[in-house]
């Protein structure tokens, strides 16, 4: 068990709160009056989130679209957020991390209400964290609500981030929609939206599709068969459709997509593919071009 | 002008939503239906905002505590609350942490709901945020709503956490009353609810009473002339009463106690005691003894 695993084990005696549904899920629920707010928090660390090479721009675009795409996959409308803020003692770095920030807050209708801004001790990597708020319509879908029999539906590519990210380790300067796709994530809110009030279950892909659509049959205490990996033209283009890639693309993380269970009757309101099928049981099954594979050792990005 | 100043001057640009209050305020007051929330962050950084020597179930405390000091300057009931924490690899510190911060969250009713975990690179200065959310009566008293010929009040006494600082500096393992000031402050939270209804203003004193009672003047658009400064009787036995002392006691940061603006024929529903009075002006005068004295160079913790 990783040291974030066992801290989680003892953070949960404290969130008995049944607004914090067990911290099982990325949102908090919190109903106030007749409305169910969504209470969202990402934390970004130079040099582990984001890289200390990567414009500042879009690392304030980036906290702005992670801390999105949670309110997204519960279908809510931005509220309000706060921020945290660890001053670079570079004027230029800081306007340009709220210039990006700012972007996507305007972008995406998500208002700035307050927060802290510290500086750090010389030599800290510095840290940054956004507390999203939202509200949710009546059909508030958590990542445990799956039927057997549902189909699972992906609103868009996976892997692009993580190819975006290889070229920038390889290469700093880098460009492209692969390395757009790794530092502007575009979270699905509209999507999010207009999927919830039909979702038997929904989240984001953030920690790579194969980890998370596992969560989510895992949650939902069933069996998924993943037969299908939407890779983006970019991708192939730049890496080919082989079995590996495609594996290797169910397994990057920094996606943001939508994934969904929808009853087998019930058509996406919205453009999104089917990639699966939840049945009885337990497990997660991979199958690429009609043949079960194994699964890699690693499905995606740990936490716990 | 700081470098926090600067970057303050760069976030109001973003923070034009109503519920921001301009930032001009610790708190951010958002309307759900037809309640009024309050929101409020603080970040606390390792050997800028406590001691790498403090104890970690103190660190913890002091953390939720802040932030419940600035929903009891609303007279806030605690809703809910998110927190970013950085694992510190050290799994007993993050327990103790964890059973800080829980007492104060049970102490004082705030659940958590949520947040995020991370790990920061070797080396670096950790961080920690808390959000709190709360719910506010049908009063919601800012600082600026100070009248000429109110009475300043002020819940308790000031200095102790600072003389607290000072003998931990000299001596870490030294402990008391002013040690635990420091350590333990206690939220004002009933004292404020209370105090909501009748304050003309209301604040917490964070950064010192002189700076922070100038800030109420200002935003106010008032003079003010502060005519008593109350010291605990801890702190005179460690330090006497001197001029010295009391202005020294009044520039401390970390008190935590509610600075409230009151009609002058309103008697206070809580303890507190009468420090001064608002008139038509600008500016701060200090009084001890019955004679003006000279304002100190640096009046608080300046953060902009």
């Amino acid at each position: 068990m990783s040291a974030e695993s066992r801290f989680l084990t003892l953070l949960r005696l404290l969130a008995t709160d049944p607004a914090a549904q067990g911290l099982a899920d990325d949102v908090a629920v919190l109903p106030i009056a007749d409305r169910a707010l969504t209470l969202t928090s990402d934390t970004m660390v130079e040099g582990v989130h984001y890289l200390a090479t990567d414009p500042p721009a879009d690392i304030g675009w980036k906290l702005a679209a992670v801390n999105l795409s949670d309110l997204a996959a519960k279908g809510a409308k931005p509220v309000g957020c706060l921020l945290n803020y660890a001053l670079s003692g570079d004027d230029a770095w800081d306007a340009a991390f709220l210039e990006g920030l700012g972007e996507a807050l305007n972008r995406y209708g998500l208002p700035l209400l307050g927060g802290d801004t510290v500086a750090m001790p010389a030599g800290s990597a510095r840290s940054y964290s956004l507390t999203a708020i939202g509200e949710a319509g009546a059909a508030v879908p958590t990542r445990a609500g799956a039927r057997a029999g549902d189909i699972l539906y992906l609103t868009g590519p996976v892997g692009d981030a993580g190819v975006g990210l290889a070229l920038l380790l390889a290469e700093p300067s880098a460009s492209g929609p692969l390395v757009d796709a790794y530092r502007r994530p575009r979270p699905r809110l509209a999507e999010g939206a207009l999927l919830a009030p039909v979702a038997h279950a929904m989240m984001d892909v953030s920690d790579g599709l194969l980890i998370d659509a596992a969560r989510m049959a895992k949650a939902s205490s069933l069996a998924l068969v993943i037969d299908h990996i939407t890779l983006s033209p970019a991708l192939e283009k730049a890496r080919g459709g082989s079995t590996a890639v495609q594996i290797a693309a169910a397994r990057a993380g920094d996606d943001y997509e939508l994934l969904v269970a929808l009853p087998p009757r019930e058509k996406p309101p919205v453009r999104a593919i089917p990639i699966g099928r939840f049945n009885a049981g337990a497990g997660l099954t991979l199958m690429i071009d009609g043949a079960v594979v194994p699964l890699p050792d690693r499905l995606g990005w740990e936490h716990g």
